[in-house]
């Protein structure tokens, strides 16, 4: 039978491991007392299996455990629940990374349009892409759309909504995303640039399904959802129904460290259909180690059956001073994304967007 | 302007914690320097407010932070980022509650049912509730509902399915549901038993709603659905599109303590429209102190703006020789649930369903 292998960071005794690593491995799949499990072939086949135990230092060990890839089967939810669902519950366990047998990837489908897709809608051609963010949420739809075409006029190549720009009664999707989406068309029209308009995308399936449908007769090739907040299941759902649109995720509600970075958003982010997935840089307003940022870039990038790459897009409280430094970190295959710096020079917000796209259309790699 | 106040629990030192207050206001609403605002009623009615800092012991902080109601509106998804979006990424910051301001609440509706519409589904009077779940996953269709005949001689109250059990090629839903849901129908019709089958349903929205569809057309009247598996929104509008259906709220991939257990199991699942909330009781697989247990079951009682209580399900690896015990402990208006340790006495299965249930029956409370 097959399985997938679930990899926990357990902080335990020496002593106790063995006993934590089983009872994960019976939670997972059972959850119950295997004395009471009266059928062979589930003993067998369902049950979870610990295949390994290896000391990761300071009291941490990793425990890598076999979970039947019957019980999962190709839904996003349930392979949520059946990888960390009780186990999440322990305070003392992350969840590090998920092992997928061969071939079981394939129905998830994956990112849809991945790098090359991402740049062939701005004509980027094989450099780095850039990404900005409109803020702040609480302006009217006029101010909104005003801010969206400075930014265009700079060149960039995506302009996302801040994710907490939703669907609000001072800026309605129905208003906002036409107006935003004209506007950016015109600077286009004008001037030649191929800026992107990337929607916050929220709410229910139902709900984003008609935002997506709306913000595509308006001509936007990509939106963006934070598929934590929405449940993966129904992001998953989401990227099924609207195959031709680029789609970017967003961190919020990914709770820390509980499931490790780069299995968050370089692989499940990834197998459900991201193309681009936003996670937070180092030496920004989040404390994570530069390791841990490179490790989430690889991840984006490693092959993984056969699916297209996820393009990394760090974030968090960057500046157009740190281009070039983020640049060679994270070389070309990555998008990067500045929001609140670009909008400190108010009135030069036009001259600023240009400058960055300048320092990263003209960047010299090391 | 309305706000409705989240409460963070921050780990900081004193010189550190009103910036890092001041830093979670700005992330929870407007994520952008505050020097780059330009609109007075923006920095007035959506900026984020620090409206309290007390110590909490231990170099914890408690963060009291207003945030506008206008940027969340009465969607379930939006509600969880613009509380815990980006902060939930911070390993130092807990959610501890949110209070909404009068009114807020009545557009999510809360729970339809409660415990009264539980009680009355299975005749209990005014007693409290027995649950167990039908384990393990991997069995036949044909077994399980052998399986959930036997549990319903004993007249139990509620037999939900084991959350692992979803839509798997072993048992598929559309085969399951209707051989459990005649199997228990056939016990309740010859045993005057009033016991309930309550199936698992997971999925993104559409896939929940056609299982309930199928479960309703076989006279179920109570569904389990995992709010953090299939995410808020979603189960809100599952919720919202099967008023007359009872549903259960799982635990699973709730994430330890990164959100309180009573803001998550006592409140936003209430919110959204649980009837019955499953969490962890202490002494069982998982280390929860019995104070935070009982602190659950007052959240999920306490009054909020109108809305039903939810009923606390207290789960985990319990036994029915702690029946006395816990219903001391929870009082009546409780749903005891216990799975794995019936099904240990195998061919007495009944016998031991029947004894957990006259515990609760016949229970004199201290």
């Amino acid at each position: 039978m097959s399985r997938i292998v679930a990899v926990y960071r357990v902080r335990a005794a020496a002593k106790d491991i063995e006993a934590r690593a089983k009872a994960i491995a019976v939670e997972q799949s059972v959850e119950m007392p295997l004395e009471a499990v009266v059928h062979p072939h589930v003993m067998s086949d369902i049950v979870g299996r610990v295949e390994a135990i290896s000391e990761a230092g300071d009291g941490v060990f990793e425990v890598r455990v076999g979970l039947a890839a019957a019980t999962m089967g190709p839904e996003a939810g349930q392979v949520m629940n059946m990888v960390f669902g009780n186990t999440s519950m322990h305070d003392d366990v992350t969840l590090e990374d998920v092992e997928f047998p061969p071939g079981f990837l394939g129905a998830f489908g994956g990112p849809r349009h991945g790098i090359e897709g991402l740049r062939a809608l701005c004509g980027a051609g094989s450099r780095a892409l850039t990404c900005t963010a409109l803020k702040p949420q609480g302006q009217s739809v006029a101010d909104l759309a005003a801010l969206a075409g400075r930014m265009a006029e700079g060149g960039l190549d995506y302009i996302k909504d801040d994710h907490g720009i939703a669907d609000q009664t001072y800026s309605p999707y129905a208003k906002r995303v036409p107006a935003i989406a004209r506007a950016v068309e015109a600077v286009r029209a004008s001037t030649g640039v191929r800026t992107q308009y990337v929607p916050s995308v929220t709410g229910d399936l139902d709900q984003m399904r008609a935002q997506i449908r709306l913000a595509r007769e308006e001509g936007v090739k990509a939106v963006m959802i934070p598929p934590m907040v929405v449940g993966m299941p129904s992001f998953h759902a989401a990227v099924r129904a609207a195959p031709e649109m680029a789609f970017f995720g967003h961190p919020s509600f990914t709770g820390g460290a509980r499931v490790a970075p780069p299995l968050m958003f370089g692989k499940l982010f990834r197998i459900f259909g991201a193309d681009a997935s936003i996670f937070v840089n180092h030496g920004g307003r989040f404390a994570w180690p530069p390791a841990l940022c490179a490790r989430v870039a690889a991840a984006a990038r490693a092959p993984l059956d056969g699916l297209k790459a996820v393009v990394p897009v760090p974030a968090g409280g960057m500046t157009p001073e740190r281009t070039p430094e983020m640049l060679d970190f994270y070389g070309r295959d990555c998008m990067l994304l500045i929001g609140g710096a670009l909008l400190m020079a108010r009135t030069r917000l036009a001259a600023a967007s240009a400058e960055f796209a300048r320092l990263v259309r003209d960047h010299v790699y090391r």
